[in-house]
């Protein structure tokens, strides 16, 4: 945080946005498998008595219980400490803080730190440890339980409906379950079809699932950078992301402070977080791409698996012989972790290290169960550039390190596009689904067109839904501001929303059996003209709310 | 106009937008098989010496053309009048205006009337007359030779391309020339797969087509209604929709001064203004659906066609026989017309008089070449009903009518939905495709989910995308306040931008061979960080702009 605050500033409720959403609160079950579990989600009140209230998937953690609070100092409670009774763990001193962590702020210039400094855990032994490596051991985690539980929504209520659902949607060789049980959960993990992104050391999570048998869901991207932003700013960010719907979060902070800034955001997050730890390698070096070496990045990864992050962006794919493929693109490398790589491979005219190291990493990955995002260094920066031989090249190598990482007992998700046309969308998706035998799709948009700068929500979110219904599990989102600024909250919450219809579009698509249920029970609130409960049971209610009443104010109108 | 103003008051450059785009200017093309023609296209000029200008399609009339003056009070030139030589025609004395036209309006609640009354014009005898009738027997009109070079864009400069580009895209059957020229849109038009709105007495319009191996076009909805806007705010909001790219009109107005706002509105527009007479007619009877008269509607046709509408949505396949099926929905009936019809077919259990009446109605606009815009009363208002049997009977009984306007003579598109889930959209495409012996479709969205009211742009420019490419050959837009209130100026303009995104990605998707050159040249700009040339090719060079001043505010960032 800025130094004009001291720590004890920081409180919720005070630049963080708590409280539940209008008309709804927080109700939490307890799964049957354990009833030690409390699993969260939203109920949506209406005001008809006759109907019943709404059910929704809830990402939104504490802030949004009017029951909880809430105190960034403390950071949120460490539920999950308890689960860890079932590995095989060790805790241990962790790597001391270094002046490079953060840049080398130093006075002024230096965040305060989180209050409290937890002792770091690791595996101990080889047992199955990882989700993935239970999952194959035919053991059933608390983690898959919980997500089970949180997967099914409403999906008890309509499972005599639920065959006739999927039986009309069209899911693309996916198999979305009537029900789900833990035993699909850890199925669907072992072959790698799913993940449960889930570092040990981030206890404060509510665990999440990520597969295309799973509801689709949205990544937000947030982070301070050298030029602007306060630590407050970030985490409003994080909890404004996951209030509209943000199913994980990815810290993209670059410059000074981003060791503290990402402790502050760990320890405060409900949902899982994602980094791109070459970022931070790269400030430790200065900013200097050809100066990265493979103990700087190796020390940065174990750096951030002892803080928590939940699943790291990992550019393996970016291979010296490939970069040649992109000389006659339009719009060349796009990606700043390509570009990086690319950038240290030309200079030292040598294998990435990333790729030559990657059964080490896999090593340091599997301590925590950190997962990886294999990144698509290569991803189209325009439609010319869209599905072409470095696109591809690339992706092929990803599907080969999926299946190391699987060997080492990791778990795998892939990134994808970028810019693609939509009648070259589905072909990234089948691809993807053949070289990664499965693994779980993670999207940028794509963007459908490169002419709308400031509507690259919308430009995205036609391609995020399409390639949702073809089956990525993640789509990460794009705000009006891609390609011109960082992202204000408005923003935020606009490409959020974006991305909630887009997956909830790829969600009914699909067939999701429970997933009609909330556009059922909104338009039935609208026919009947109740208002109120329309715009409670919508994406955004405030939004709703005022568009409704700014040409029609008069609260006479809403019974009408 | 609201009766604080005079007439006098109403001159451009006052309340209404005019002025080139940023480092824009109107070009006129010459066709070469018509001298006496000027096309015009918008020219978006580079910083870069070595890039080309980008020509692009330009709806927006003489108000972006900085070398013309416009006058609202005078309308704009009349350029097409001499157009109507080549047509056996006669003026003569039109219906009077009634008191009812503008609701009763009197004294301060009347607005004043266009200051010029025009005689209007007819056909007179058999020879081929409309579009439909002319491409028929083989002849080339006007208006043909200035569509074709209106959709030609750049195309004549990529025509080494245009193979490539037409064999790399996805047009489900469609059938994109590498060229278009007036032979190509003859054959289109005679085969009932394109047509050109352009009523005789509307020859202020600058003609464009319809249809899907054309570029996909849009629609925008304007309107007054009885509680809000004055009639230079709806002829401001045609201009501004129109500025962002808008291709046709449709005039919603209801309450008062219908005709006269229409007048004023038609005079001054360049794009084919449509319009759903049975507002009017509803407005005639006072708003009792059961009073309504197949003498009502008819007088209120012959009015429209006399002003100078471009097209009509008639709801001509909401049958009596068919209302039943609309019981069980969650929705009922929820367009406007389909339910007025629907309330006087139940009420006088009689077969609707629209249908009846169906022939005498094409005998009435092929006078005058007003096009059917058959429109679909059972439109699905919510996900739950997408694709049910009301839906399909109705569409059923449009492909009849479309042959029966046809062998009258009459150009014809048909409306379609309304809410679908992504997997039933192309059934929609495909079945419309079938039944109507490829008349042009023309949807309305398709939104697809129900429960983002406030960003319906969105849930629905993901559906308009999809049936663009799959088929459809205009998009009606949704704004954000669809379902909530009425849009005002911001909401046309996100709504007109989000469905040019949607229109271009199915262009883009479809293989158009022209459509690319923008993409390419805005990517250029924004790798080679010429951020100006960015923003003055996209969309919205405004939004962009600002969106990139906010966060990085100096000029030295934008040549960084």
């Amino acid at each position: 945080m800025s130094k004009q605050h001291t720590k004890h500033e920081i409180t919720a409720g005070d630049e963080i946005t708590t409280g539940p959403l209008p008309a709804s609160q927080k109700v939490y079950t307890v799964p049957q498998d354990d009833a030690g579990l409390r699993v969260p989600f939203r109920e949506i009140l209406t005001s008809d008595l006759q109907e019943p209230s709404v059910r929704v998937y809830d990402a939104s953690g504490p802030y949004t219980d009017s029951k909880q609070i809430t105190d960034l100092n403390k950071g949120l409670p460490r539920h999950r400490i308890s689960w860890l009774k079932e590995r095989s763990i060790e805790q241990y001193t962790g790597r001391d803080l270094l002046p490079e962590d953060n840049g080398q702020a130093q006075g002024a210039y230096l965040a305060d730190a989180f209050p409290i400094k937890h002792t770091p855990y690791r595996r101990t032994g080889e047992q199955p440890f990882t989700q993935y490596e239970m999952a194959r051991a035919g053991l059933i985690s608390k983690e898959m339980i919980y997500v089970a539980e949180r997967e099914n929504l409403g999906r008890q209520k309509v499972l005599h409906t639920a065959k006739q659902s999927l039986d009309q949607g069209e899911c693309y060789g996916a198999t979305l379950p009537n029900f789900v049980t833990p035993e699909f959960i850890r199925s669907e993990i072992a072959k790698g079809r799913a993940i449960i992104p889930a570092n040990i050391n981030h206890p404060e999570l509510e665990p999440m699932i990520i597969g295309r048998n799973f509801l689709v869901k949205i990544n937000a991207n947030i982070g301070n950078s050298a030029v602007s932003s306060s630590i407050e700013e970030e985490i409003e960010k994080m909890v404004w992301a996951t209030r509209w719907g943000a199913d994980t979060v990815m810290d993209l902070s670059t410059g000074k402070n981003i060791h503290h800034t990402r402790e502050w955001i760990i320890r405060n997050s409900p949902v899982p977080i994602g980094t791109v730890p070459m970022y931070q390698a790269l400030e430790k070096v200065n900013g200097v791409a050809e100066n990265l070496t493979w103990d700087v990045f190796k020390d940065t990864l174990i750096e951030q698996c002892e803080q928590g992050v939940d699943y790291f962006t990992i550019h393996a794919g970016v291979r010296l012989a490939y970069i040649h493929l992109t000389v006659d693109r339009v719009t060349g490398i796009v990606s700043r972790g390509g570009s990086i790589m690319a950038k240290w491979c030309l200079h030292h005219h040598q294998e990435s290290f990333i790729y030559e190291n990657f059964e080490e990493i896999c090593d340091i990955m599997r301590q925590y169960d950190v997962s990886f995002s294999l990144g698509d260094g290569f991803r189209p920066g325009s439609i010319a550039d869209a599905n072409d031989r470095a696109q591809f090249a690339e992706l092929e190598t990803l599907g080969e390190l999926t299946q190391v990482a699987w060997a080492k007992g990791c778990q795998v998700i892939v990134e994808g596009p970028g810019h693609v046309p939509m009648h070259k969308i589905k072909e990234n998706m089948d691809k993807q689904l053949e070289v990664c035998k499965e693994a779980p799709f993670y999207t940028l948009g794509p963007l459908t067109t490169d002419i709308a700068p400031g509507y690259d929500h919308i430009t995205s979110g036609i391609g995020a839904a399409m390639i949702g219904w073809y089956g990525t599990s993640m789509l990460c989102y794009v705000t009006p501001k891609e390609h011109l600024g960082l992202p204000n909250r408005d923003d935020v919450k606009t490409g959020v929303i974006t991305y909630k219809i887009a997956a909830h579009a790829a969600d009914l698509a699909k067939g999701h059996p429970a997933s009609q249920i909330r556009d059922n029970a909104l338009s039935k609130a609208r026919f009947d003209f109740r208002w109120e409960d329309q715009f409670n049971l919508s994406l955004d209610p405030d939004t709703a709310r005022s568009f409704h009443d700014e040409t029609l104010p008069k609260e006479a109108h809403k019974v009408a």
